[in-house]
């Protein structure tokens, strides 16, 4: 197995050469049937119609898939390669939902499919014990509402998922816990949230790796305040909280939660909504068999990664057309569009899975690279996001590749018919007319009225947002996230850039010794 | 007063000529103190220290100000010229806020000062009355929550100042009404609030200047569908309902509300928060006295956004800086990082403002301009985003530049000191040291631990997030829009572009008659 740079591929010159696509003109029926492919076993299916590529660059495409040895690498990341090279760690988010290979990846003396799965039947005991009202908070009230404290993967992963299936699980008909989360360091956050709970009936979930992060331990401890404040008889707040943490970790042992669930340094914190960090909150939220159908969904959608047929292969795909947008095309930044409220964080999960893994400028040895690597990924849902930025999308002077999310079915089943179609119908009419506008522009006499077209999209459809569906949709970003690292030979799982920054904030906090610079803006604040 | 392209101004290609500046390089105590202004007497300041600019580009930008004559422009706007030239209006978000110049404004044969003066008038009275529970529904309860349907500009702009305010108000013991939104025409998102409301004690404000937005009108048609649903004995929708909306509307004169509250075709939808369209929830929700601080601090930036001389004027700076970021420096994008969790979906609501108003590739006459216009704008609250997407910001192969937002004091006044510091003390001191760390980078050994630096940002400053402060920030922001709109020679103020999506749509409603593309994709959903 090689690990070499995009700009050492045959392939990468190949795509350079390639007449380039105007899907303005390539746009047919034939098209639209023909460039489709399953994701996670028929869960999803993705549409790639409308991007700019046609049979010519396909073939490269999957040429630079096969030189740049995707699938491999991809196989060995599940046997157990340490692919977080900069780390020196493992990467195991994939083991989390599944056994994908059937070898087991033993490291630090346990097989660690084994860990994973002993982690899930913790949390489905636990989550069944507090759903059903056996275990109570401190002054013997059943618990109604479960709060998140955490930040970054700890925070947006979760709460993205957790409002995704908010209506499913009101559609179904299943028991709610309220769920809350509390992330950023700004003590408004806390405050606005603790303001809304009855601290008896909560439980609070402390989630840190390490058990150190800064922003996590000061809002449990605003917390604990809250609690010790609310002037509850006998409420005991150590009884009102539990900790998903590494097991080396200062809150693995800690008497101030009443239990704790685990992870590892091998799944890095925006690829942990799938382990603990996700599964304790929506095992609580949702019960447990809800979370399992999500991780069935993941796990289906990574085993699909592994065919090496890239038109079978919808991450695998998807990657590769980002790769071809990014470095042959030149297109700076991509939008995630979906079109349901219910998915209205996961585009800010995107992007800290992406821009994170990907926004980085040396490659896996640590040399820089001579390309550019990560795009900016932003995105709101359809059709909010029509009346705001759309108009920069269809008339501004950039490019923006566009990731269209559909689904025919509501999750809730409320619907109306207002002037002959549901507001269903009204979604879903919007989204197909979104991606003809896009692509094939309109001529007008008016040049303020005219489309150039070619805003190039793909689409991802399911039938409802189910939690398997989500599962599925999620390791797809995880998944072409993966292989875009890959392509670009860079180490996708480690996170250096964030380290300056803290670095300096203690500086700050210290009184910036010997710094004039960092003290004269403190000085500002 | 000349309307010409940015590529005809001489300033420019002095400024493409002039010594880059390596921020890295120039920052020095001596120049954080001298490169800020203050923005809107004082409510806030800007500091540019950490921009790529220099006394040789500041002098660049001050001619290409006087070239592309800024300020005669906006006087002009101010006056009632037809600054809107593709749908030929007047543009007068400024006047809805207060008389910047002393001469009145006379269009459809009335002092426009007055008419959106009498607007506010009758929005103080009304909030008042509902607030007293002098005004009460139809059933004899006084309104708890008030719950605003509206999408585009009638949704992002009043919510995100929705959020901004509940903290203050809470802080100050201002008695509020709960805010509710409604925006996507996904049925699950009016269901998901619906299922949230006492119906007895809602009051709804439709919010659609023409009277006939779609995604609106079903909206509202099923909430009057909840509503009669309830089975609440003698509950009328009618007197639930008020709306915002144009006097030439369908909705002005409707039964089914109680109240119409006007503005017209000279505000567009993003620039309408500071009319009636932001004015009844946020007077409804805080009060009106907390709406007019809002339009005090805005009005204040507005008439400082006349000063000629550009080390004076932030708006116009900043917008100057951000056109040299933008066509010199060629950057493609713009980060808006907010450390403040109340303006968690302030920059949603500036991706609409200047995504939508500078996203063109027609200048004002119709021409396609040979320049890139404006840039993608993005972000999320500070810390938040320092654990997701600062990994590209910091280290990725694309410099964006970067706008933070920060103030001294939180709102809620609750905190406490964990290791020595409050958590406003240690958000400050993240927002300082990103700053530094973006602008000065670090060496190591370890290219994976290597910051180039030269990572541009600015920084407005605040003592604390209040209804002026906040105000002052909202024109800030639109001013900033509205020069670079100037600079670039657009029309700032129709949005075309969202036009052909819409009439695709209603072809999809209709069958998809003579386009099997369109059917195509319509039936995958």
């Amino acid at each position: 197995m090689e690990f070499k740079n995009l700009d050492q591929t045959k392939a990468l010159a190949a795509l350079q050469k390639d007449k380039k696509v105007s899907v303005r003109e390539a746009l047919t029926t034939q098209r639209i049937a023909k460039y489709q492919s399953p994701e996670a076993g028929g869960l999803l299916s993705y549409h790639y119609a409308a991007m700019p590529v046609d049979e010519q660059i396909l073939g490269d495409l999957q040429r630079l898939s096969d030189e740049q040895e995707l699938i491999a690498k991809y196989k060995a990341l599940l046997g157990g390669e340490v692919m977080n090279t900069g780390e020196k760690r493992l990467v195991l988010h994939q083991l989390s939902r599944g056994q994908v290979l059937p070898t087991p990846v033993i490291a630090d003396g346990e097989d660690k499919g084994k860990f994973y799965k002993g982690q899930l039947e913790r949390i489905k005991e636990f989550s069944e014990q507090v759903r059903s009202g056996k275990l109570v908070g401190s002054t013997g009230k059943s618990f109604t509402t479960v709060c998140q404290i955490g930040i970054g993967g700890s925070d947006l992963g979760p709460r993205a998922l957790y409002l995704a299936l908010q209506g499913y699980a009101q559609g179904k008909g299943i028991k709610q816990l309220e769920g809350k989360f509390i992330s950023n360091v700004d003590p408004d956050d806390a405050a606005q949230v603790i303001d809304t709970l009855d601290m008896e009936r909560t439980l609070f979930i402390l989630v840190s790796k390490s058990g150190t992060t800064l922003e996590t331990l000061t809002n449990r401890d605003l917390v604990i305040d809250a609690i010790k404040e609310s002037g509850i008889k006998g409420i005991d707040p150590a009884k009102h909280m539990v900790a998903v943490t590494s097991k080396t970790s200062p809150l693995a042992k800690s008497k101030d939660v009443r239990e704790s669930f685990f992870f590892d340094d091998y799944i890095g914190g925006r690829y942990s909504s799938s382990c603990a960090v996700g599964g304790v909150v929506l095992s609580l939220a949702f019960g447990y068999d809800v979370f399992q159908e999500l991780l069935d969904g993941a796990h289906q959608a990574d085993v699909a990664a592994l065919e090496p047929d890239i038109r079978k292969n919808a991450s695998l795909l998807d990657a590769l057309i980002g790769v071809y947008n990014r470095n042959v095309l030149g297109y700076p930044s991509t939008a995630i569009l979906p079109y349901s409220q219910a998915l209205s964080r996961f585009p800010a999960h995107l992007q800290q899975l992406d821009m994170e893994s990907n926004g980085k400028h040396v490659n896996r040895d640590g040399k820089p690279v001579a390309y550019v690597t990560g795009p900016v990924i932003f995105g709101e849902p359809g059709t909010n996001g029509q009346h705001s930025f759309y108009q920069l999308l269809h008339q501004g002077t950039d490019i923006i590749p566009l990731q269209f999310v559909g689904f025919k079915q509501n999750q809730r089943g409320k619907d109306i018919v207002i002037q002959g179609s549901t507001s269903q119908q009204k979604l879903c009419a919007n989204l197909a007319a979104q991606i003809v506008a896009f692509a094939r522009g309109k001529d007008d006499e008016n040049p303020n009225k005219q489309f150039a077209g070619n805003r190039v999209s793909s689409l991802l459809v399911a039938k409802e947002l189910t939690p398997a569906v989500l599962g599925a949709l999620l390791a797809h970003y995880e998944n072409k996230v993966m292989f875009q690292g890959f392509l670009w030979n860079l180490n996708s799982f480690d996170q250096e850039g964030v380290q300056l920054g803290k670095t300096l904030a203690k500086q700050v906090l210290a009184g910036c010794p010997g710094d004039p610079v960092l003290k004269a803006f403190s000085d500002l604040l």
